[in-house]
């Protein structure tokens, strides 16, 4: 679970807003979205649209040639995965285009904070953000449905969902009545459960467990009877090493690795019950993208789709690697959390998931959707990835 | 599995040799190749280069302009799931390059028959084609790893061996051997294990049974005492109606239903031991491939990995539809197969597959890759998706 290494890195680095040149004209106006980049890359813009011979009847994408758009990111500068992904997508849609919608990454903080990057795409500062949808259920208590939810999907079944059964229609609705345009972009695959100080034997072990989780899932340890705490992705390990709290989950072995919490403690437990498939999001400025010629709409929609497979392949493979280094030069302890305690954690996940539907009709409407799909992704589970699995070994 | 889909195409459609201008001059110059369309083609190529100016210094990639690539396939039109999935990726290079790389979609037979693709595109009578990399078997006993091997990976494994894992690179230098380049462009999903006359209890029910399966996976059958028959795929009704074979796999849910199996038999095993993760594959001529400007490699790679994370998606959303009408609405009792049966349908497979590491150093190199990968995603598995799904339900 990155969020908190979001408001890490808000306060560690310094938004620079001189570099941030924003005009209020540009929000409302799809030809000056299209040039909304620093005045140098205006001109160079206008200079180079001058050689392109505009196509004529077709005034709403006035501005035919150079587009120089800024993708902004929840992630710090090349964090593995997802911050490498982002400058991936935004470097293979520069060039797929052959320059002529030229992208380039800002990491959190640089351009706007990371927890900005919705609404900087939303007024029309920028034209693209990367970044997961958990992080805007405060814009609406649904948003986490198209990233993960506790007790959700894994990464083929949201992709299934999202794709071809049902939910990129409301993903499109809800992000509409903010004027974007989500596609997926990117996945984690299933989150690990945590490190914990102490083992968990028993339901009654969260009681009084104070564990850094943030979200739906921080709601579902609260309701066990433990505290969920709120941290900054650097504030975790001396808050492990000094007591503040007794347990943190964070990732996956990969990204969990690199922080060192097998330093502190070596119980760390998984899979978790919170993100068992975390989808990443890239979000277009709606007015932008339905000024966007076909073949441009065609390349951002491929490169988010091959970011979506690329990306959770190599987390696929890295938190394979790391897991090995993890048990076999770490001497870390893995373990599922007992049977038990999942299904006491699953029934709280559903209560929690649930009472999402009561936000409103559309809020209803894909609560409906996922739950119905989820009902028969798990009728058929068995029959499918799931049962081979479990009798290949 | 589909091979014999394609053989029953192979023979009810009829190949129009008139409608393949192929000139031998063409197989070693790049120049030429992109210029290997029909001739009106070249005429209107050449009249639309006329109007781009050269770039300098370019001479490698003589023709800049508007390329026609004819896209062969080993599906029959429109086949749900790999001839539509086949549809889109062409027309998404098309759109996507804004035309300059225009691809046109042959079903198979149209051009050439589907097995004779591989070599269509090899010789470079064709820039492009999409298959399954475990058609080519009989080009190289290791094809079938880049594709699905019997005891093998699942789709997200797969992906991560290909993209992340080493998979990549020695299926460039096995495809190198033959002038080709291959990406991943599609997955079927975990296959079914099939439909059977009589319920299968115990390893001694495929003594002497005659089961319709192909490849790898017929050898493992062969070797638990059952006859596996090579039948195309619309002979399968018949066969199985007439008592020709006791037994058939397919492909899952959504074809299977689709041949309507149902009527003949009930009993619907799986998951399948024998074609856990269908990659599919797009494959271009090495030579054009190269010729390529990297705007237009940028545009087919995207294409090809979007292909992938789509094409699963559908799959297993009409997979998991179909599944549902199968036992709800024509009274399909799916079962796994018994767990001890499974086992020794593992064993065989082992076998199978690592004697294949006997043909050379490429082909000891490609099965030690995927072993060791497999090895370290099995002891992974009970932690992630495998282990999350167990617990979810």
């Amino acid at each position: 679970m990155f969020r908190n290494v979001l408001q890490a890195n808000r306060e560690v680095t310094t938004l620079d807003r001189r570099s941030f040149l924003f005009t209020a004209a540009a929000v409302s106006s799809s030809a000056a979205l299209a040039a909304c980049g620093p005045e140098e890359d205006q001109a160079q813009q206008q200079t180079l649209d001058a050689g392109t011979p505009d196509q004529p009847g077709q005034a709403a994408s006035a501005i035919r040639g150079v587009r120089e758009w800024r993708l902004v990111t929840t992630w710090p500068k090349n964090f593995p995965g997802l911050g490498t992904g982002a400058q991936r997508l935004a470097d293979n849609i520069t060039v797929a285009s052959e320059g002529r919608l030229s992208v380039k990454l800002f990491a959190a903080g640089e351009l706007v904070p990371a927890f900005e990057s919705f609404d900087a795409v939303r007024e029309g500062k920028v034209h693209l953000s990367h970044s997961a949808p958990n992080y805007w259920i405060s814009k609406h208590r649904s948003a986490p449905f198209f990233a993960s939810v506790p007790g959700g999907l894994v990464a083929q079944e949201q992709n299934a969902w999202i794709y071809h059964g049902g939910g990129q229609e409301l993903w499109d609705e809800l992000y509409a009545e903010f004027g974007l345009k989500a596609f997926l972009a990117g996945n984690t695959g299933t989150q690990m459960g945590g490190w914990f100080q102490k083992e968990i034997n028993s339901i009654d072990d969260f009681k009084g467990l104070k564990m850094r989780i943030p979200g739906l899932g921080a709601e579902v340890i609260n309701r066990l009877g433990g505290t969920a705490v709120n941290l900054p992705g650097g504030e975790i390990m001396p808050a492990l090493q000094s007591g503040v709290i007794d347990a943190t989950e964070w990732v996956g072995p990969w990204n969990d690795l690199a922080f060192g919490f097998y330093k502190i403690t070596r119980n760390y437990y998984g899979p978790g019950f919170h993100e068992p498939g975390s989808a990443i999001e890239l979000v277009v400025n709606r007015t932008a993208w339905e000024d966007l010629e076909a073949d441009l709409q065609a390349v951002v929609a491929d490169a988010a789709a091959a970011t979506t497979v690329r990306m959770l392949a190599e987390f696929t493979a890295a938190n394979i690697q790391s897991q090995r280094v993890l048990t076999e030069e770490h001497g870390v302890v893995l373990r599922p959390f007992p049977a038990d305690v999942f299904k006491e954690m699953m029934r709280h996940s559903d209560d929690v998931v649930r009472e999402t539907a009561q936000e409103g009709d559309l809020a209803r409407r894909i609560f409906e959707s996922w739950e119905r799909f989820r009902t028969e992704a798990r009728a058929r589970n068995p029959y499918a990835e799931q049962g081979y699995l479990q009798l290949r070994g």
